[in-house]
């Protein structure tokens, strides 16, 4: 174990988290709100400690192997929450530790569960910050590091892994630090296409900047309590799309730039991808025909909350709790589903489903066949049993996390259908669930204890199970031979 | 595709309804209810029927391969169901032959899901009926068949390999006649030995046989409204200890016979198994100990409800639907895990579990160790790659089936818990589920539709999903090449 190493790329990590905060502390600023000393107390803190572990722990060897990736990954996420969650604990506005860091984690796993009950009060700065961190969240601070920082070998390459979601890792240039930079940069300008998109409805700069933060990092944290019920239908449109853009694979962007056009639109995850949206919006439009005044009113609302639920934004128009069963049914299942590996959304993602499923089907027809010998493939490619036997495994993990999560929080006197998909929207990185969970309610109701093993459960989503569980392990930390 | 003698097999299946329906037929016979006529005909025809198919079809080769006996297997069922359902329906004693059908299904696949909403008015022949398909599904219609009728050939394993729950088939003797005789024999003394012990509890002989095949089939079917609740504390620790005992795996029973106690007890299935019933009811009885008089009491209700859920049963002591949320989620998995494999229980299976779950260690290990090639061990053996590929292809498509059922019925306006455990508990062949669907509940609320999907759901988990599936795909029925 090359701890040196690790406590190196913290040092890194935090003082990275420290100027990222200046962003915040410019906003706070301008409104001349009072958290403007809180970010400046812990920017200065971090930037301190951050470069005192740079200092001292310079590593010899400066290659990451899988052990130490794993657990630099999953110790950077969680020292990112816990510096996060200290402006609003300092600041007083969100009253506990536990909920700051509740909110701060839901906050860099884009999940957008909150257990703030009165957004409105909140300031602005804090807002912002709470906002930047999906944005921040959604790409992977990693990648930041990797894409801004010299030395970072190639060899790196197992952080990129576990911090990129999906199956496959598609390396799009030879040098690791061109991919993470060409990704940051696509990132970038759909995030100030949304912006202007946003700014050309009318609504204002604050707005409009905290709002793409929560859609490009399939976020969902908004400013309303209301969430973006409030805003025009163009608005709700301009997110619509842009949930669903920041849901598609970023290989694909990356082909369009290479004007590999026929290449994109190939995608198999991506037709997939597409097709399981027009049909839950027809099937949710037609379901909730009888709820809205007019035929468009219900295929906007149709189409937004599949739009949010599948990116896994979790963004709400309107209270699809109230929805019938179907619509709900359908929700539940696109929570499971998630968008393209490689985006920014959480879930399975519909790559993995995809494998899942033709993996499946192949099971059946050997049933019938068994000497047929068909290989199971993806975008193209047939799959070696490596990779396959890896989704599956990656599928059981995903369930038995599930369930004992579910366990853990059903001390909670709540219902099972609140439980239970609190326990899926955070774990999926949605945001909110169903019942007691639903878009108009919030986490704050939840005990101390939940509230951490729900925090567990957003990490856990976000970064693929794997590298948290590993870094529990005690076999993990053990000298190895 | 060898249709002589797939339709040779039928005849012989149908002749076999018939006999057995002899029983019932006796019963109505006994109490002089009206109901005599109505098994007379059905058995008259089934008869005529199955006599002219066996003597118009003699097939020339008499080997089943997996084709053939997957197509057997699944019409089996529907026959059975088909058939079985017609008592029902000509007595006029259900009004529809839907609901007639779904009953049938229910009894045979051992769910023990009912539309029944007067079940104290039913006719004793028809309710003796009922129970009786219990019986005969848990061990299998197909393993009778194999072990009464001369002429099966020993390749004939597909079709045990398709009824008998579980991973891993396990041919007990050299001759697969004698495995299926031993089997039979083991659950018929099983049976017995629970009826006396019954009887000696002071219960009428009709409800002691009727309960003891209730219990050996793990099915469920009662016939007072509140289940078992009526019954005497020692009455429900006798079913309470036999819904457990018919949830071993009975190559445990053929060990014992053999007198090699030490491998029976060293069958990590069964220890298991026995831990998770242990960690079940301790944490439900501490759970709902605030609602009963005494800790004892709870104690039995505890143990009585774990046990009726695991072996997927679905007995009820008391409305456990009223029980706190970590009762009710401890319960909603165990009704996924299921008992162990070759026992008459539904779900996964806890062996399944077992391997899902030390497959997906194993592959976190690899992460640290790359190099290493720690095999999976279960049961003492390390399983090869083909298990464990069958075995995760399973989990993935009993989840993809879970969820597509649960989508064809979100049409009915009930409750997404309601909808949700109706199509976990039919599927793992459990019986109740929680809410609309509750333990003192019945699925009479639902569309014909539904009961339609949901008694497809029971046979979809009874047979363990593959012969279903491939007796619908239409590659299966195309001739072979």
């Amino acid at each position: 174990m090359n701890r040196s190493l690790i406590l190196f790329f913290t040092g890194r990590l935090i003082r990275i988290v420290g100027l990222l905060m200046l962003l915040p502390l410019l906003v706070s600023a301008i409104y001349k709100e009072n958290c403007f000393c809180d970010f400046l107390i812990v920017i200065i803190l971090s930037l301190i400690l951050g470069q005192a572990l740079v200092q001292f722990f310079k590593p010899k060897d400066s290659i990451i192997y899988a052990r130490e990736g794993f657990i630099i990954v999953a110790l950077s996420w969680l020292i990112c929450s816990a510096l996060g969650a200290l402006p609003f604990y300092i600041s007083g506005e969100i009253a506990t530790y536990t909920d700051a860091f509740f909110e701060t984690v839901s906050g860099f796993t884009t999940t957008g569960a909150s257990i703030l009950t009165d957004i409105e009060s909140m300031s602005k700065g804090l807002l912002f910050w709470r906002s930047f961190t999906h944005w921040i969240g959604g790409m992977g601070i990693l990648v930041l590091i990797v894409a801004l920082f010299p030395g970072v070998s190639d060899r790196s390459i197992h952080i990129l892994k576990a911090e990129m979601p999906g199956p496959i890792m598609g390396k799009l240039l030879p040098r690791l630090k061109d991919t993470a930079k060409i990704l940051y940069l696509i990132y970038l300008v759909l995030t100030v296409v949304e912006i202007i998109l946003l700014l050309a409805g009318g609504m204002s700069l604050y707005d409009s900047v905290v709002h793409a933060f929560g859609t490009a990092g399939t976020g969902g944290f908004g400013i309303k309590s209301d969430s973006v019920a409030g805003y025009s239908p163009y608005i709700q449109w301009v997110i619509t799309i842009f949930m669903l853009v920041f849901g598609v694979n970023f290989n694909l962007y990356f082909l369009l730039l290479r004007k590999r056009f026929g290449d994109a639109l190939r995608s198999g995850e991506f037709l997939c991808y597409f097709g399981i949206i027009t049909v839950s919006v027809g099937v949710i439009t037609a379901n909730i025909a009888s709820m809205y005044p007019t035929i468009g009113e219900s295929f906007r609302h149709g189409a937004f909350q599949v739009a949010s639920i599948i990116s896994t934004t979790g963004y709400a128009t309107t209270d699809f709790d109230l929805w019938p069963s179907l619509s709900k049914a359908v929700l539940l299942i696109l929570m499971f589903t998630g968008a393209c590996a490689g985006s920014t959304a959480g879930g399975l993602k519909i790559s993995r489903v995809m494998i899942l499923f033709k993996s499946a089907k192949r099971e059946l027809s050997k049933l019938l066949h068994p000497r047929s010998v068909g290989a199971v493939k993806f975008e193209g490619k047939a799959l070696d049993n490596t990779t396959l036997a890896n989704v599956r495994n990656y599928f059981s993990l995903y369930m038995f996390c599930l369930f004992g999560l579910f366990l853990l929080i059903s001390f909670e006197p709540m219902s099972l259908e609140t439980n239970f998909t609190a326990v899926i929207s955070c774990f999926n990185n949605v945001g909110p669930g169903f019942g007691g969970v639903g878009p108009v309610m919030s986490y704050a109701l939840y005990t101390p204890f939940t509230k951490w093993v729900l925090s567990f459960a957003m990490l856990l989503g976000r970064l693929e199970i794997f590298p948290l569980l590993l870094a529990l392990a005690p076999a993990t930390w053990r000298k190895s031979k």
